[in-house]
């Protein structure tokens, strides 16, 4: 409703809760001048997904503010593809925009969701004795900034996949969750100090992209599968008692969940250990203004 | 809700659709690396509550996303200073929002509001026979891109006042309206073009900024009043029938609402004339690729 007019407008459901997030993707900071347009329009509808994604919210519109260098009908055309590609596979409508011009692409984009009242997940709710669970693998997306040319590290920087179906299963099944944006170690610190818990995490059990394997780098793998950003992945806590359900979610969606620690009594400690037990040393999470 | 987790999350009230907008502003084209902190953080805010108001909609929440050159603490008190004070003045919330580093300050807003189900004010609906009204007077914050020291002037340009109010009280009564953002000009030739009607304007009628009136440049004037933008003043089509409730309007708000002329059978014809009935040349209105 409304499209060509000052606002758009919409009916959010009887007894659902409206959930609402923003991101921007700026040119020369989160993508390169030269970044394929159809990649770059999915992944800025990704990474707001995500969000609504780890909130357990079904995504239902967007809006989209951007400033173009020039009216380039090959790129926006490229750019509008992948971003409706993302946007029909779920069901997402692209309400309303801004267009403007800049020395320089910004892509900024709101993301409207529904959850049923109440049901929401949040980085608050996890308990001592919970499982703690991550989705798909870390530190490809991080490896393709090392290493470009490794095509399947390539593909988790540019196309990150939000886990939306994952985060509407979650409902009433996780704790707490988020989406790894910033880094396992930094993301989880934001479920621990909401939660006011403690975490245990075996290093080995971190799934890692596949691409690390064939690298031998493993102090390069460690701090991209701890600390790099943009794989989009969630991580959650769950009761151990329902460890069996996750795993059959996991079947079930196709996708892997692995369990990677717990959650235990304390206020903010984050320790990671090695197969003896030991901890490990990692960076915290993305700053964005020291980076 | 939902404060520090992936979303914000909110209950638009039964009976009520959501209205959404969402406006970029860019250092260096829509504002100066020197402008005040303040004012920006109030016009930022405004121009979105702005198309509320076309809208007829009750602003309830704002999300920011914002692009920093540095985590400059005076800067920030000020830009959220001036933000707060027009979010508080309106009961809009700030319920979320996006940090981030950039070599020029970016801010994008996606603001929400909330209009009644069927009653939200929209381009569409101009009859012929309407009167054209517009709020306010014209042309000021052009003219302070031309002088940028008359004081009146670069307040208007500065710290446009969004007509949430009026906006409110056009519901049931306005059949068409719109906020003049890109010069009245072309965004009259919005209401044309979606209403299907075309329009015939006095130039005599409209309101001019106090300050052309010492400034002795008709010219100036005439380019500033039709088709300057950045006014943010509310323009609409109500039927004849109603003329003595807007005039009411008008004193009750302590708000000028003058007609300036009227909706015409056609097809998006706009006519200007002079006082001799003549018609007067105008530039069209702001064209984002070309200006």
């Amino acid at each position: 409703m409304g499209v060509g007019d000052d606002c758009a407008r919409m009916r959010v459901a009887d007894g659902m809760e409206l959930a609402v997030t923003t991101d921007m993707l700026l040119e020369g900071r989160h993508f390169l001048p030269d970044a394929e347009p159809r990649a770059l329009g999915h992944k800025a509808l990704a990474v707001n997904l995500s969000d609504l994604a780890a909130c357990g919210a079904t995504p239902r519109w967007a809006v989209l503010a951007i400033a173009l260098k020039s009216a380039d009908e090959t790129w926006l055309a490229g750019f509008s593809a992948g971003l409706f590609a993302l946007a029909e596979r779920h069901g997402v409508e692209l309400v309303g925009g801004d267009t403007t011009r800049g020395e320089r692409t910004i892509i900024s984009i709101a993301a409207l969701g529904e959850v049923p009242a109440g049901a929401a997940l949040s980085r608050a709710g996890a308990l001592p004795g919970d499982d703690l669970w991550v989705s798909g693998e870390l530190g490809g997306a991080a490896l393709a900034l090392v290493h470009p040319g490794i095509a399947e590290a390539a593909a988790r920087l540019d196309r990150p996949e939000p886990r939306v179906a994952l985060g509407l299963r979650l409902r009433g099944l996780a704790h707490a969750a988020i989406d790894i944006s910033d880094g396992l170690a930094g993301d989880l610190a934001h479920i621990l100090e909401r939660s006011r818990v403690a975490a245990r995490v075996s290093y080995d059990l971190i799934p890692r992209a596949a691409a690390f394997r064939a690298l031998g780098k493993p102090e390069l793998e460690k701090d991209c599968a701890l600390s790099g950003g943009d794989d989009y992945e969630l991580l959650f806590a769950a009761p151990a008692g329902r460890r069996s359900e996750v795993q059959a979610l996991s079947r079930e969606l196709a996708l892997p969940l692995s369990r990677i620690g717990a959650i235990e009594a304390g206020e903010g400690a984050l320790s990671i250990v090695d197969a003896a037990g030991k901890p490990i040393a990692f960076r915290g999470g993305f700053d964005h203004f020291t980076r």
